[in-house]
């Protein structure tokens, strides 16, 4: 047991530091500013493709690969992913210049594991190059689907085709206009087959005629520019079958797969944004006088930043052994510390952003302090990847089948 | 003691409520989408004077101005109106509609009680018809404004006119087209007078030359259009000496006596908005099917309604509370209780509309439903009229010293 | 709406409370002291039939008994009656002074509402009179009797007797010594009759052969002496046909028709504890100075207080607001405000007491101050009549049926 | 960075487990049922000493003292003592079986640390036989004593002799029979000096003539007996001039030495008590059956028992990390991570507790199953060494400095 970051990490972590630092801090406002206008909400920033090339040469690229991705991979477990992954997250959007955005981290953990060579040279490479991106295509309007077996898109065989026909939504980066790449979730009906069997993914080109983008969807007034995160119909989508990914009935075993990673990822990230909260917080109450004092010095303020990094630490060090246990044990193994991190880090960094936007007053609520988008990304992480009480269910019932087994003592 | 609304309230609500269902409820998104789009953000909406007509022919007109301001009120008290400012609050921006809205109706308080007859003539008189509107100006970008003597802004005697100098934020309904009244506090120092006896209110025509927009400021990301909350210079600004309110260093004595009412009124909103919110999560968990069962049949569901309710119930329960308490013994007595509403409702209406947002899905997150803006606002609120934290302060103070000269018993 | 007390109340107010500090606050600590002496656990302390006499010459008698009993009643409403359990509340233990203490009220209205004359005459007239005090026999240990229909205690009719055997626990006041009779709720299976019909209520006095107190049962250590809680059995126990109330299979309309104003006195008590222990923590924090400064000046201690201040003043209103319901339309009407006061009542005196104890630093944890019991009996209020989560659940339900059914708007 | 115990500390634990399987967990309702009998309140249970030595021939002896100890310690690091405290821990009162008993383990280190030769001989030798016990005398109850400059207890050299003079309070062990000597801080004023060198510690034998225990302490109705806590007071107790620790003025500077391990312990005690509660309340909910399922199968439970779970680990976690500090970078660098576990273990525990005592029903208050007992402990423990508030204020003000320092970024 030990609780320091390696060698390794401490200086993979001052690399990105100083990259942020020259690369990232200084012009987080003016692309927030152009894609705050309404006109550039779903154009890219002009900067974006040259922060990219200098994050590639310096070797900042796809590190979020775990280790068993061979070729495909620079060689880090999770546990020394997710502290990069916690700074990058500082600054929202930021991953995307080292090619570790969601949904195309996912996406390429897909491709690498199941895709056929084929699949891989088509859009893994590109994807590993960041010259395109991709969505995932699973939520639906019309059910619950944070309950999958819900999902009802149709996929169905037609000949050396698939044919697809649904509605979905909350589909992250499809108004991008680099996303070239659809991993679509549909039901593949087989009564032969078990309940968690009539699903499957099928990769669907962006451009593929009967797709179209029904709007985009605010998360409290925000579009994450300029991925978005849109409404899609597909109607009558015909794809060759060779698009299948693993065969069909497959696809909850492959988005079960896809989880593990990506919920590391979520959660540095949102941690990573708490923690600047509290910078941020710690240096405002350092400076505003109200009634005769500094914030600084009254108690219920320094109650507030202390019990802050309390809860930031805490939600940091569960991550970390989450992330440790995938390493060692798999992701199945460590699906309890998943589903308790999925719950517990969005949740402790709408807590800390809370309390940042209270001590800077009004001005908190506004874009002239990184607090609020961080509020804001922290009450929409509550919900994506299904709901908080859906992976509590799920974890509280794993432990008390756990718990209850051992002996009395 | 009666826990019962009035025949008189119950008539008024059944009326209110039949007006909403008939002109305010229709017309809510097409009135969002509106304004959500960017070139109308600072236009007024095309249908909301036709609106105001027909409240102002139905009576439901000005209801807030308590009874004590004689021929300028329709004769509520603060217990009876308070239950309609919760049926207009569910539907953001409603107020308008019945000329009951902020800052206007504290600014005809301020008006109706200080403004001498030629000041009435000119400002209040306009205002009570909804002829135009109107902004509170106070909050400064530079200090901490919750303790007003750090109120920097200048206001100088120069023979017949005063001069204002200055940089003020977060003013409500400076960027409405309808504005036309500045009601400014500022610094008009005097040795000879005490700390409190600093500070000045006068009135300024909004189209005083040297008064400057500087930006409009967002609240998580969205503007409250089309009235918004703006960052505004005074550079040099001139106005007739006559237009001071009350005389020098009479500020905070003004201040003072606007407060009170205002509170009841946002509180009542928000909670209107909170039972908004907890009308659509039951209608929602009613719906939706997860996991084999409704929502509404899950434990944790249930729970989460059922402590809703009941916080709902008692934030409202106090604040009629705090009414009749200002209706019985003025708002100086009262002070305790205006405190306490402040810091409960807001809060509680974060928490059952955060709540309403989770049990929706991400969907909840966006403009589909109603209970993202109710959020936003919830959380906008705890920060108007100063930050939650002076009021609990001031509170806990009062408090200590009331209990602790009880008899110990 | 009035949220005054009515001049009746604020009378008979002052008029509890001087006799609280003639006579109930001065003996407090002795009578503490006498029931700590295990010696003593389950012996009546002197002074006990003094201060009744002294309440009933006082006219302070009986006052809990709704008006609707008629001649059995001092003719108070449930909401006039409140105010007066609050204030009785705040000593534990005295409501036995006033003859109003649990079980013996809920037993007493069970008796004056559905008792036969005989019945009556034998057991409520020595009840009323303060002569015998008597125990409420639902709980059981083997089964979750949250769910009342999982009791398994058997009632058999034999003859012109029934015959009762089972386990019981958590039965109050079966210890002490003034304790005469049993209200048994027990099984008396037909198939002729639905779920829940299946239950009796029996009148069993206390010394009949074949029941046996088998152990008191703790508090969180403490005893509630000499009432108690104890684990009883009962072992083939005869008691005549005619002690059965109302007739079999109506165990359960007698238990719904007893709880309501019983959750009123429950709540209304805590609260009192509560609001004591507000008063306690304003003097603590008004003496005691802790790095240079009362703590009194404390930001963080400033908001302890004013916290607990909105919390006891909201649980005081929503449980005044049951009473006006159950007073108006019955206490099947006011159900929902019932379950609520169930859960928000104690949970709100938990949390106040929990602050209590904690700004009296480690003697908070003693018996020095009142706040320990208080913290205690407001954990054990929080578990007794069903714990939260049934009542929750229940709230929930109704609501979500309640408020999906309205309109939408 | 490791998330796993080392096969060392595998090893111990599974040993420890073992040890309490065999030994203490089936004797701890009888030892519980003898103290809780009034007349054996400060007897010492016959059983003891046989268990010591059976944990002493064991090598689970002392494992509490660091390595940098030498002679003295076993050779734990703070980290490896750490997951053995939980695993003792989870009994009350079963770290005095291994020797590593609060407060003597506290004053060992003093004396391990800081004491002469002499004062090692008399002292220490017979401490870590187990042959005798001790008390830590600071708190007193005339001063908030969280602030120990406020400490008055005076301490005067008269000749070869100190004389000590004043009253203490929560002085724990002080009633064990077992116990021999008392550590006092007092009061040694000396202009010369600064004013965190004005107090002194000493050593006191238990029977110098001028002690005298005034009570025992109850702590919610539980006296933690025998070692109990006692008010204590000292008139004229004389001790030779010998027995001054370290020299006049360095009472502090001993004080602070002390603090660190002994917060680790205690934390990773309740820890160990919330995880056995987790334990039981899993075993519960898997029992129970109520409205026709499972307590197991309601969302409510299920909610409870993972936030419990994710609560635990990151308490533990965070506690793990403290120790690794400890470890590494001595108590003083670590002291933030300290003072966050202080805050953080014992509220998470009586959360916890509070969870588990719920859905236990009413017999979760009693002693029927450990998770009351643990309630008590956790709330006590939440006020021994300080309560959380001067914890939280001196930890926010750290951080606040040390953030507020950092490059904006």
């Amino acid at each position: 047991m030990d609780f320091e970051y390696s060698d390794k990490v401490k200086a993979l972590s001052a690399q990105l530091t100083e990259f942020m630092d020259a690369y990232v801090y200084p012009i987080e406002k003016e692309r927030d500013r152009f894609h705050a206008d309404p006109a550039n909400a779903w154009k890219r920033w002009h900067g974006t493709e040259g922060i990219k090339a200098k994050a590639k040469d310096a070797g900042l690229w796809n590190l979020f690969l775990p280790h068993e991705y061979g070729a495909f991979s620079p060689g880090l477990t999770n546990l020394e992913y997710a502290p990069l992954a916690e700074i990058m997250g500082r600054v929202i959007g930021a991953s995307e210049y080292f090619n570790c955005a969601a949904p195309d981290s996912g996406n390429m953990e897909v491709l690498a594991r199941y895709g056929t060579p084929e699949q891989q040279e088509q859009w893994l490479t590109p994807l590993m190059a960041g010259e395109i991106r991709s969505s995932y295509v699973m939520t639906e309007p019309a059910v619950a689907s944070s309950d999958a077996t819900n999902i009802e898109t149709s996929i169905v065989r037609d000949g050396d085709e698939y044919v697809i026909n649904g509605r979905k939504w909350w589909i992250s980066s499809a108004c991008d206009p680099n996303t070239k790449l659809f991993i679509v979730l549909g039901r593949t009906p087989d009564d032969s087959r078990s309940k968690h069997q009539q699903h499957s993914m099928i990769l669907v080109p962006r451009d593929t005629p009967g797709i179209e983008i029904v709007r985009p969807l605010d998360v409290l007034g925000t579009y994450h520019s300029p991925t978005g995160h849109a409404e899609v119909s597909f109607t009558n989508v015909r794809v060759p079958a060779a698009n299948m990914v693993l065969g069909e009935g497959r696809g909850f075993e492959i988005a079960q797969g896809r989880l593990g990673p990506g919920r590391i990822h979520h959660c540095m990230r949102v941690i990573g944004q708490a923690q600047r909260a509290l910078e941020y917080m710690a240096r405002r109450v350092n400076e505003r006088v109200a009634f005769g004092r500094k914030l600084a010095d009254q108690g219920s303020i320094r109650q507030e930043v202390a019990l802050s990094f309390c809860e930031v630490e805490q939600a940091r060090l569960l991550t970390l052994k989450a992330a440790d246990a995938m390493d060692r044990y798999g992701n199945k193994a460590a699906k309890d510390l998943i589903a308790a991190i999925k719950v517990v880090a969005p949740r402790m960094a709408q807590t800390v952003t809370d309390r940042a936007i209270q001590v800077h007053g009004g001005i908190g609520l506004s874009k002239d302090f990184p607090v609020a988008s961080a509020f804001i990304n922290a009450r929409y992480v509550r919900l994506t990847d299904g709901p908080d009480e859906v992976h509590l269910a799920q974890l509280g019932k794993l432990k008390i089948a756990q718990l209850s087994a051992l002996p009395v003592r």
